[in-house]
């Protein structure tokens, strides 16, 4: 087991949520290291927090521990769980936010045991009272088949998947970033079974692009470029600027692309 | 004494004020664990430091340092104090944002000896010249009474209090957190108090509440719901969405409970 | 080596770009101590993050790692580089971030050896892939010159500098902070040399100001004043308000001093 706790939350950072989420960590696990992956999901968007864990978690230690809390369901029947995946550990609500990590293979708990959450359980605010601990304990080496019953069939959330066509591939527009890049559905390896050694021929808001650059830099400033992104994905930009903003286009809005 | 010391602040996170200090405590105390509360305090609001420092503080180990600048007369006469209350200790400008910590007592020092200041104090920023080295030195086990003489009679904020009528409490919206869910004064306790089985009538912005829901999930979405927030006070929320924004309500605004 | 490093970007908090650099650095480097300097440097803005190193670096440990990742070029033909000065280490693009950095002698290294880079480096991400890898391998104690060979004539950003003129300086807004307040590029020094005994005459926006006031407090509530503010500059402020808004003034905009 690794001491990083990553924290993904919709909390914001104007109110302090999550430094008592990091306060509760702390009292248990002193020598935890927080790193925060953002607070800034949307309100409620599980799919979103998902994405994040997806194209995030690879990069840290074996044995991580990521504490995700989007829980629109906070004191109803949705249960409180921890997965292992990937050789690292998830702690969160089981309502799909987990939904992307669980594909080759898991195992995963209840997290039930009263000796892991604080002596009292609000039923409004259960990343400090039972999901913070339990991060916590975890890092502190306790076994997370300890918390509870092992459970299946846990919920899932589905992201729009991109749909291959005879000569071409229809996608979308999963995640805006603050440079306003449009990072797409469509990966590298989707794109090269497409292409081979042809250009592709991208289309995204009555615009096209031909052609793939290696990086934004290599269009003058000001022009739309398209890359495989640092995640490796299809991504729209503009170099030094915004393709959210030039091209009006945000998420959920459609791109395809086909052989030029 | 805890190696974990927090800041709550309105410097924002823009500027580098907030890094810089974190710089000064690393300088003199590498080992110290540092915990944002807030640094999105509104500018030079006293009162909802105090707020954020009663609500947040019982989360941290004993022996936690809690470091909080919000500090309008910096570089006037307003003393600089260290506080030990709760098991815990307190650093920042005597101007009441202690105000909520100090009912069940405290003991209060001057931050004076210029040995556990920056060697040159800057008259605009003592949150890195005199705040940051001194909640450093404590985590390194500096005993408060060494900083200098005791001081009493410390600088109190008030925050309006509820008010308990025959048959009604009368309180207040005293804080939007960033889900526009609406914190009030008015407590558990109280609200036992006044209606023992029975329902509470909750008037907020000539909407009509009736009722007291465990959780937010206890309503359809949208909806709103009467629920005793994670902090042990009456808050109005609405499932999946904003109080704030379906009421039209914001801080300072009066809520009504009577027995219905 | 001290094992702070310390983290200034234009990548802003709501992606997890930030968090993964996190994740690489204690994958490599568990005992890490990480600062965010901010995150929030307007995008591509190479000078803006200069000036938050230049104010800031001094008040960390000798041997602070200090990351900046402001890179436009990224993926281009800008040379990745570590440079040594005032005892620090500083990791990054060779595109200026470090021009105020290097006045009083430095050495520099390219950042070459695959061996201290992720397995896969991406065109577009080096601070993920490149940066924060080298930043934690400083850290673990590597010396900056086995990344690669020595490299002299570094890309340098120039700030406009203020004027010595007869009688009088001219100078401009060079950063406005979260509060309003308007740094400038006239030092204390300059002022000191300007008036000696006598009083300044500050002139900005059409407003004259008469005097230096030591701190905020000086003046009430709501009135102009200028200070020499905590970095050693002249600052014009309005004392619990924003002088940015009640002068109309921004960065860039000129301010000029005479003996009054």
């Amino acid at each position: 087991v690794s001491k990083v706790i990553t924290l993904t939350t919709d909390f914001g950072t104007r109110d302090a949520y999550v430094g008592t989420m990091k306060g509760v960590i702390l009292r248990i696990a002193p020598e935890a290291a927080i790193v925060d992956l953002t607070h800034e999901v949307e309100k409620q968007d599980i799919t979103e927090a998902a994405l994040v864990l997806k194209t995030s978690h690879a990069f840290f230690p074996d044995g991580a521990i990521h504490l995700a809390v989007v829980d629109p369901g906070v004191g109803g029947t949705r249960r409180p769980i921890v997965l292992r995946a990937h050789r690292q550990l998830f702690v969160g609500p089981d309502n799909g936010i987990f939904s992307f990590l669980v594909g080759k293979g898991y195992e995963a708990w209840l997290l039930e045991a009263k000796a892991f959450r604080l002596d009292i359980v609000s039923d409004t605010f259960h990343g400090r009272d039972i999901f913070a601990p339990a991060a916590a304990h975890l890092a502190r080496g306790t076994d997370p088949s300890a918390f509870g019953p092992a459970v299946r069939d846990l919920v899932e959330v589905t992201a729009r998947q991109s749909v291959e066509l005879a000569g071409a591939i229809r996608g979308e527009v999963v995640h805006v970033d603050s440079f306003g890049n449009l990072i797409t559905n469509i990966s590298r390896e989707q794109l090269a079974t497409l292409c081979g050694e042809r250009l592709p021929r991208i289309e995204v808001s009555g615009r096209v692009l031909a052609g793939l650059e290696r990086s934004y830099s290599d269009v003058p400033r000001g022009h739309l470029v398209a890359v495989i992104g640092s995640i490796g994905f299809l991504e729209v930009a503009v170099r030094d600027g915004s393709a959210q903003r030039k091209l009006g286009v945000g998420r959920g809005d459609p791109i395809v692309v086909r052989v030029s």
